[in-house]
C-alpha cells in the first residue's frame, strides 16, 4: 500500500460498476470525474469498468486499493439485487457492513417526502455503511455515498452513485472540496493549442525537440512537472499542455515560454488556444469582427460546411446562407454556372468551383463566398478524377482563387476533410 | 492463462489507451466495441483506460493476458512519441517488434497519395509489428492494426487505432468476422428496432411488460437466453434484442414472435430493423425506389438536413440539393419568399415555411421539397416565438403541409431534433 508524500500528487483510480456500461451504454463517469479532478489539480491514473458481479468487483477494488491513494467507485449503490458495491467494497478492505439507523431513517423520510408512504424493504440496504466510513449526503436520490479513510489513514475509498444527476452534485458539494483540503496540490497551468492542415505526425516531428528540451529543463527544477496530450481528428490536431510548479507564477512563465516557441515553430498552422474553440468559431469570429459577409455553394459536402458554420450561435451576423448544388440543374439555376462550362470541364473542376463561388456571392450579395465541389465516393470517380479529388474556391470582390485537394479515407472522412480545408482557407482570407 | 472451451464464451477485455480519456474526453470505444461484440454473441467482461505511460500500459496488457481469452487494445498506434501501444504490447507478451518493409511501403504510399510527398520519419514506427502478428488494414488512416495469436495459440491480442472512424471499419471488416469464426457461440439471433419521435422512457414503459413476459418464458427453456439494450439519441431510439438458444430455429422463432409484438405495440413510431440503417438511408431508399426527387430549404438547421441526406452514397439519385436561406435576402432571392410575407409573419412562421418549401421545389424542379425554419437559440426568441419553435413544411405537386414543433434542449439538440423530425415526415410522405 503506497503512502502519499506531500510533494507528490496522489494517484487516483476510478472503478465504474454496471453491466450496461459493457453492453453499449456510453460511460460518461470518467470524463465528468476527470474534469472535476483537474479543477483541483488532480488527475485520474486509471479507469476500470466492471460488470455487476460480486467477485470481479471485489477483486477490482482490492487491486486498486493496493496500487492507488484514492479509489473512486461509481454505481452499484441502488437497492436491487444487482447492486453489489457496498458488499464488495467492505469485503475488499476487510471490514464489516453495519446498518446505520440514522441513514435508514433518512432514506425512509425521503420516501415519505416523495409521497411513497412506505419505503420498499429493499431500500434498507442503502443504509449499510462500511465500518468507519462517513456517509455522503445525496440530495437527489436515496443512495448515500461513502467516504472511508483506510490503509493506515493515508488512503481514501469513495463510493458514489452512478446516475450523473446524483454523482455530479455529490462530487461538487462534498468530494472535491474535501480532496482539495486533503491534497493541496501545486498550482497548475494549462494551454490548449489547435492546429489545422497538418498531419499529427508532422506536428509531432516539428514539436518533439521543443517539448523534450522543455521537459528536461522542467525535470531539473524541483517540484515542477510537465505533461501533454496530442489528439488528431480528420485534418485537425489538438495539443494540450499542463505545467505544475510550487508557485503558480513559475508554472505560468514556463508554459508561456513554451507556447511562444511552439507558435513560432508551427506558424500559420496554429489557429487558436481556447479550450473550446472549434475552427468554425474562429472563422465566425473573424468574419464578424471584420464585418465581412459570407455565402457558400456546396456540392460534394452537401451542406456540411454551412451546417458547421451555423453550429455557432450568432452565425447569422455574417453567414448569409448558400446553395447546396447537389445537381447540375441547381448549379445552373441558382448559381448561374453555364451548361457549356459543365459540359466542357465537368462539375468537379477548377472552373466549376470558380463559377459556383462567384454565383453564390452574386446570389447572396455577400462580400466573400466559398465553394466546394469534389468526389466523396465511393462511386463517381473516373480515370482522371479519383475519389477524394476536391476543388475549393474562395471568391472576393478582387479575385477568386481555387485550390485543388486530394483527400483520402471514407466518404465521411473526405467530406469532413474538405469542410476543414474550406474553413482553414476562410480563416486565412 | 485460461484456455477456451468450445462450450463457453471467451472472456473479452478492452484496454483503452490515451491520457486524454483520463482528462475529460468521453470514451466511446467501449460502447462501440460492446455493441459489435454483441452482434456476434460475445461480450466485454472488463474495460480499463490507461494513460500514455509505457510502464502502466505494459502492466495492464500483461495483467489482461493472464486473465482473458481476447484482449483488445485501442489507441496509441499513432506515429508520435506518446503512442506506446506497439512497444508495450510486445513487452507484455515477451516478443520483439519487427519493422515490416511491406507495411512501411504501404504507409509511404498513403502519404504520397495524399500529396504530402514524403512520409515524416516518425510514421515509420507504424510499420513495427509484434513478431508473429498479422497486420489489419486501415482503409482510413495510416496506422495498421495487429492481430496476434498468443498464449499457446488459444488467446488473441488485438491492437486497434483509437479514432472511431478508423476503429469501427476495422472491427466490422476484419475483427468481428474473424472472431465469429474463431468463437462460434451458440446460435444467436438478433434484431435491431429503430423508433423515431418517441422518448426513451415511453419506449421503455410501453415495451417493458412485453420484454419481461418474453424473458420469463425464455428462462424456462433450457439453454435459451435473451438480452436487450436500449439507446436513445435526440429523438431516435435504438432497441437491440439478442436471443440465443441451442438451436437457431428456436432462437429465431422466439425473436420473431417478440419483434412482431413490439412492432404492433409501437405502430408508426417504428421505422426500420437493419443494424446500420439510419433514418436518412430509410428516406433515401424510399425516394429512390419511388423515383421521387427532393429539394430542401433550410433556415435554422443551416444545411444540416441536406448534409444528413447526402451522407449516404448514391443520394444524388434523388436529392437535387437546395438552399440554406440563413438570411432573409436569400429567402427572397433564391426561394421567392415575398418581402411582404416576411414582414407580416416573420421568417419563423407557418407561412414562411410554406413559401420556402414551395420556392425550393420550384427552383430545383423537384417532385417534393422540405423546408425548416425555426429558432435554434440561444438568442432570437420573442414573447410569442420561444427558442425551440420550429416549422417544417413538405411540398408536393398536390399540396403543401406545415407542421409546428416545440423542441427542447441546446442549440445543437434543437437543430438535431428538427432534422430528425423532418426526416420522419419525409419517411411518411
Amino acid at each position: 500500500m503506497p503512502t502519499w508524500e506531500s510533494n507528490k500528487k496522489p494517484a487516483c483510480a476510478l472503478i465504474c460498476v454496471g453491466s450496461e456500461l459493457l453492453r453499449g451504454k456510453i460511460n460518461t463517469h470518467a470524463a465528468s470525474l476527470a474534469r472535476r479532478l483537474a479543477s483541483i489539480g488532480l488527475e485520474l491514473t486509471r479507469e476500470t469498468t466492471v460488470a455487476d458481479d460480486a467477485e470481479a468487483l471485489t477483486a477490482s477494488i482490492a487491486q486498486a486499493l493496493s496500487n492507488f491513494d484514492v479509489v473512486f467507485v461509481t454505481g452499484g449503490l441502488g437497492p436491487t439485487f444487482d447492486d453489489l458495491t457496498r458488499e464488495a467494497a467492505a469485503a475488499a478492505c476487510g471490514r464489516p457492513l453495519r446498518r446505520s439507523p440514522k441513514l435508514l431513517a433518512g432514506i425512509a423520510h425521503k420516501f415519505k417526502k416523495a409521497r411513497y408512504l412506505h419505503m420498499p424493504p429493499a431500500n434498507a440496504r442503502q443504509a449499510d455503511l462500511i465500518e468507519g466510513a462517513e456517509p455522503i449526503e445525496n440530495s437527489v436520490g436515496t443512495a448515500p455515498g461513502q467516504w472511508l479513510a483506510t490503509g493506515a489513514g493515508s488512503q481514501r475509498l469513495i463510493l458514489l452513485p452512478g446516475p450523473p444527476s446524483e454523482l455530479n452534485p455529490m462530487c461538487d458539494d462534498f468530494v472535491m472540496p474535501r480532496l482539495r483540503r486533503l491534497f493541496p496540490v501545486r498550482p497548475q497551468e494549462q494551454a490548449h493549442l489547435h492546429f489545422v492542415g497538418v498531419p499529427e505526425s508532422v506536428v509531432d516531428h516539428r514539436l518533439r525537440p521543443l517539448i523534450e528540451q522543455a521537459q528536461k529543463s522542467v525535470r531539473s527544477s524541483r517540484g515542477m512537472r510537465m505533461d501533454f496530450t496530442i489528439l488528431a481528428y480528420l485534418g485537425l490536431v489538438d495539443f494540450d499542455l499542463f505545467v505544475s510548479a510550487p508557485a503558480r507564477r513559475t508554472a505560468r512563465q514556463a508554459l508561456r515560454r513554451l507556447v511562444k516557441k511552439i507558435r513560432t515553430k508551427m506558424g500559420g498552422r496554429f489557429y487558436g488556444m481556447d479550450k473550446d474553440y472549434p475552427l468554425q468559431k474562429v472563422v465566425g469570429d473573424l468574419f464578424r469582427r471584420k464585418r465581412i459577409s459570407l455565402a457558400a455553394a456546396e456540392s460534394c459536402t452537401g451542406g456540411l460546411l454551412s451546417a458547421r458554420l451555423t453550429e455557432v450561435a450568432g452565425s447569422s451576423d455574417f453567414f448569409r446562407g448558400g446553395v447546396v448544388s447537389y445537381s447540375n440543374a441547381l448549379k445552373r439555376e441558382l448559381l448561374g454556372v453555364s451548361e457549356a462550362l459543365l459540359k466542357k470541364h465537368g462539375a468537379v473542376s477548377r472552373q466549376s468551383a470558380r463559377a459556383m463561388a462567384e454565383g453564390a456571392r452574386r446570389a447572396a450579395a455577400s462580400d466573400w463566398s466559398v465553394s466546394i465541389t469534389g468526389i466523396a465516393g465511393p462511386s463517381g470517380a473516373s480515370a482522371t478524377k479519383p475519389v477524394g479529388l476536391v476543388y475549393i474556391a474562395l471568391s472576393g470582390a478582387a479575385r477568386t482563387q481555387v485550390r485543388k485537394f486530394l483527400f483520402h479515407g471514407s466518404r465521411e472522412a473526405i467530406r469532413e476533410r474538405a469542410v476543414t480545408a474550406a474553413l482553414d482557407l476562410l480563416r486565412r482570407v
